[in-house]
């Protein structure tokens, strides 16, 4: 008998229908001789309803208080583990529901983005003691003094885990609306494969580079504790993929997937001095302007002047250029600046190419070989990611995805 | 600087419009001078929408189970309190919202309909003496154990004059779409007055006899503990009707108000034996058909056989009606069941008639002068009921509440 932690979002507990099929799914597992402990999500829509709600309250131009907005928002969770236990007690199965304070998670008290600070399941073990199956709130917890606390973006993944880790589970299944992780998007690349199983580092910079199964940050909890986890479809009873801690096997596979960004832009500050301080002078301001960069490069200078390049979304384009405005003349004569949109960004990810050299040389050949250009060049340990025109992304990630063999992957 | 608790009903707090004016009655209060806590209710229609949520997810001909129910229904005034205190803090005043259970209201575990066991007001001090508005949810509490449970009808208010009871509050405000008690429904006697206050005893009967201001239970509850509330109207300023423990000076006032109800039906069960144990094999059947009596009416008999008479709500006629027929026969030869629809009740209510004579024989000299006909009579020590002719019960009321003097009352 095993100890399972299941998490269905938002999708899948969307209504009265999805709810009783997710029941369907937790009971079955339950025959299967399992303890089962379910995370839920608010229904999709209700959490921007209550958002909704709150701007009409406070009116034009004014912000919620925080401590009230986790309040409000931890009803959408409240009012799914309710349903959900319903269900599965109306279908002859035994269940009861516990909120996040209930359940014994506990944050620090930075609302509507609160970290677990602690979790004592005794609740949960008592209820599982009892034969029942636990339906638990996603995305919520509560402050040692009590108060009601959310854990932002991604909250019901990271509640999952961190359950998941806290009772010793044998496994954790993120039931989402995908089959598990791809090796690139079908969408673009129709003979992508999804991957038998991952491990988190890959599957953290496949989510930096655009492919959002799970955010980041439940997967890094996760590599944290060793929590392995499957992300599967809460569609169909197809095989996910499993997340895990790396193994000498997945090495062999240089590359594990491709993923690809789009909407990106580029802004370029050509003849800046090469000296200590310049890049906070340039990347302060767009910090200010709540602009979030992505890649940075910057080349050794051959002769004290240097251009610096960067990425940041479409639509932060504008923001950013008018913060650095001001700064251009600060940083020197003939310093210029130099915005474009249209661009996107391709990564290749993997922990096999640690051990393997020439992976940068493969890919860059594919793409001259595919008539790309590239603009930008960035790695990392396990990632090689460029930029290229957004017209070309396609293109691109086909030639890769093939080059590196990854269509012909097995699982 | 006193200590007030507020209450606002569901239709005070139907819609973000609405909260915002609650909100701004509250901060108005506080402004005042006063330490304010303000008990809401879920938005008027979310708690009707959360059972017909809870009933497809269920399905047909099950009930869901009633732990849930309460975990699912607690989430409609979470949603108020939160909607309330961030309008407050908007408008730049100083709230915080608490469940019942942060509030420290503990309840039995009877899901539903939980009765308060004891409160704790610890937090609610706490956030007062720290110059915050408290906005507590009304309707629920959590039981020793930490299980989420709801008071069943007319909870809110039994949370706003229980809290008032535990913190001592100098008033509690109840809120309502009406201003105040009156001597009549004026929608029937125009003439009908907004009494200035009315004793505890006096609202009771109002309420049993059709005057649905406030639940008996919260106006037990407030006699028990002498718990002084006003029941006032949320749309305007006028002053309400203060509830209260009698005095001397109230019982120079014969009768307080008259009050009505239809969609009444009588059933007669004529020729039984008058011996011990013939009620409870009539009322018996009709009880376990959960149908609710209202006046019983049973004469001495001088032959050993008597009648007997019940009054019921119209809608359970039918109900009761198939309860009795099997037992006809057990109750003797020659009994029989006379059933009659179109009949309602009328009431004078008034602590002061304990005192004063012949106040039954004006009332029935009265209704005769009317040309109305008395069906059944039904006195308490402050209350003489009688049923009429549903078509005469306006002319009854309004010839009552004339010739008690009522329409002259000042206040």
């Amino acid at each position: 008998m095993s100890l399972i932690v299941q998490k269905y979002g938002g999708t899948s507990v969307g209504d009265p229908e999805r709810i009783r099929n997710c029941a369907r799914r937790i009971m079955e597992c339950h025959a299967a001789g399992h303890r089962v402990v379910a995370v839920v999500s608010a229904m999709a829509g209700v959490t921007n309803r209550l958002i909704q709600l709150a701007s009409e309250v406070t009116g034009e131009g004014r912000e919620p208080t925080e401590r009230e907005m986790d309040v409000l928002l931890a009803t959408g969770e409240q009012t799914t583990i309710a349903l959900t236990a319903m269900a599965i007690n109306a279908m002859g199965g035994k269940a009861v529901s516990l909120t996040g304070a209930q359940a014994g998670i506990e944050t620090d008290g930075v609302h509507t983005k609160a970290r677990i600070a602690n979790i004592t399941p005794g609740e949960v073990h008592r209820f599982l003691d009892e034969g029942n199956i636990v339906i638990l709130a996603g995305f919520q917890g509560k402050t040692a003094e009590g108060r009601i606390t959310t854990l932002g973006r991604g909250g019901s993944d990271l509640t999952a885990i961190a359950m998941a880790a806290a009772i010793d589970a044998d496994l954790c299944q993120i039931y989402t609306d995908v089959d598990g992780v791809y090796t690139c998007d079908p969408r673009v690349v129709p003979t992508a494969r999804k991957l038998e199983e991952i491990s988190y580092d890959e599957l953290l910079e496949m989510a930096s580079s655009g492919s959002k199964v799970m955010q980041s940050r439940s997967v890094e909890f996760a590599k944290k504790f060793g929590v392995r986890f499957e992300v599967r479809s809460s569609l169909n009873n197809n095989p996910g993929t499993l997340v895990r801690e790396e193994t000498m096997s997945m090495e062999s596979v240089v590359i594990r997937g491709v993923s690809l960004e789009r909407d990106q832009a580029k802004v370029t500050i050509t003849g800046v001095g090469d000296l200590p301080g310049t890049a906070s002078r340039i990347f302060g301001p767009v910090a200010k302007a709540n602009v979030i960069i992505d890649m940075i490069v910057q080349n050794v200078s051959k002769t004290g002047i240097t251009d610096i390049s960067f990425t940041v979304n479409k639509a932060d384009l504008a923001k950013a250029e008018a913060a650095l405005k001001p700064v251009l003349a600060d940083l020197g004569d003939g310093v210029t600046m130099e915005a474009q949109g249209g661009i996107a960004k391709l990564s290749v990810v993997g922990i096999g190419m640690r051990s393997h050299a020439g992976v940068a040389a493969q890919m860059f050949e594919t793409l001259s070989n595919a008539g790309v250009n590239i603009q930008m060049i960035s790695t990392s340990e396990i990632k090689i990611a460029v930029t290229v025109a957004e017209d070309q992304i396609e293109t691109a990630a086909k030639a890769v995805h093939e080059a590196f063999g990854l269509s012909a992957l097995q699982g």
